[in-house]
């Protein structure tokens, strides 16, 4: 049998694979809405299989891993947190896959003026998500900190999409499908953000071992 | 040092109180809507802090158990389960709370004449989560796998509850606030319905010891 600490580090690489996939398909997602890139979008919807497959290959390492190996302190807090980062990712993945479908709604219709603050929103979101990753990388909690208060930004700009939604809504009823459909992104991107925070909480309760969720920070 | 079964046992005591708590809150929160009812909302969003607490009373014993009991097989499998249903479980709270501000959002403007299929969705969703919490008590499989296909029906009155709501948009102006309040709870629900999926597929792992997720019975 390999030597744990060889079982880790592969278990490390296979997390960054999957972070580096979930980020590419995030930032294809975004990239497909703005420029209305029909096939983009279906490469996303089309490349989801293998997001769910990474998740359920590391959930059944993490899982063998704590069977034989019986790891205590930073081993085992690694291992646990790889099991929540590891649900995070494939839930950004699937909001990849719900932002490209949006898109594909979105081109078959006529293009609306300008979709706001919702490039702002994405490009805020997908650092959060790179420098939770990265935080990850180099077990680094204070990077993982500055990950926090971003959230608080993500939430800002949603509201302003809500609004100026709502307002065209009201204004321009053909319109009502494809504001749906960008009211929705906004969300997608929030839970995005939510997840990138989740991630960042797992790297500080791993680097430290304190548990900083449901808390002022937040 | 108690005895490990002893543990467990505490342990599935506690996720039963968290299961029960959260269903309460989903309960509440669609009772609140349907009966415009404000206290019932307010006292949802102020209960949110007790589920928090549990989420992570349930999550550092696990990680306890783990590192002091280096358990095997079934008792792993039953851990690693309880961290997943947890997370879960905390996620349906949230919800029930996204719920109780949507209906605080509605109850401060006129009514509008039905709300459609939610009711429907609500009924279901609160099955599912009520049977797979269910299946984890009586660790049973088969009652685990009658949850899976009433994903799909729930579904199905999201998408007609969405239809509905375009039409109301396109057609009332001045309802378009209420409408979208309403379509994100319809919304709340599905996701509801997401995770006790994801609750009845980790109590077939734990069962069975096989991962049922992403598979053609989904």
């Amino acid at each position: 049998m390999r030597h744990f600490a060889q079982e880790l580090e592969e278990l490390n690489q296979a997390v960054l694979q999957m972070g580096g996939f979930v980020e590419s398909s995030m930032h294809c997602s975004v990239q497909a809405l703005q420029e209305r890139d029909e096939r983009l979008a279906n490469r996303i919807i089309e490349d989801e299989p293998r997001i769910n497959q990474m998740e359920m290959d590391i959930d059944s390492r993490v899982t063998r891993l704590l069977a034989l190996q019986q790891p205590v302190a930073r081993d085992l807090r690694f291992l646990t947190s790889v099991l929540k980062i590891n649900g995070d990712l494939e839930r950004v993945g699937d909001l990849a896959v719900h932002i490209a479908r949006r898109t594909l709604s979105l081109i078959h219709r006529p293009p609306m003026k300008d979709i706001g603050d919702i490039p702002k929103m994405a490009a805020l979101a997908e650092d959060m998500l790179h420098k939770s990753l990265d935080a990850f990388v180099k077990q680094d909690a204070e990077l993982a900190e500055s990950v926090l208060p971003v959230d608080a930004e993500v939430n800002e700009l949603r509201d302003r999409v809500f609004t100026e939604v709502v307002q065209v809504m009201q204004t321009e009823p053909d319109n009502v499908p494809s504001a749906l459909d960008l009211m929705f992104v906004a969300r997608h991107l929030e839970r995005t953000a939510d997840h990138s925070t989740n991630i960042a909480e797992d790297v500080i309760f791993l680097v430290r071992g304190e548990d900083v969720r449901h808390h002022a920070l937040r």
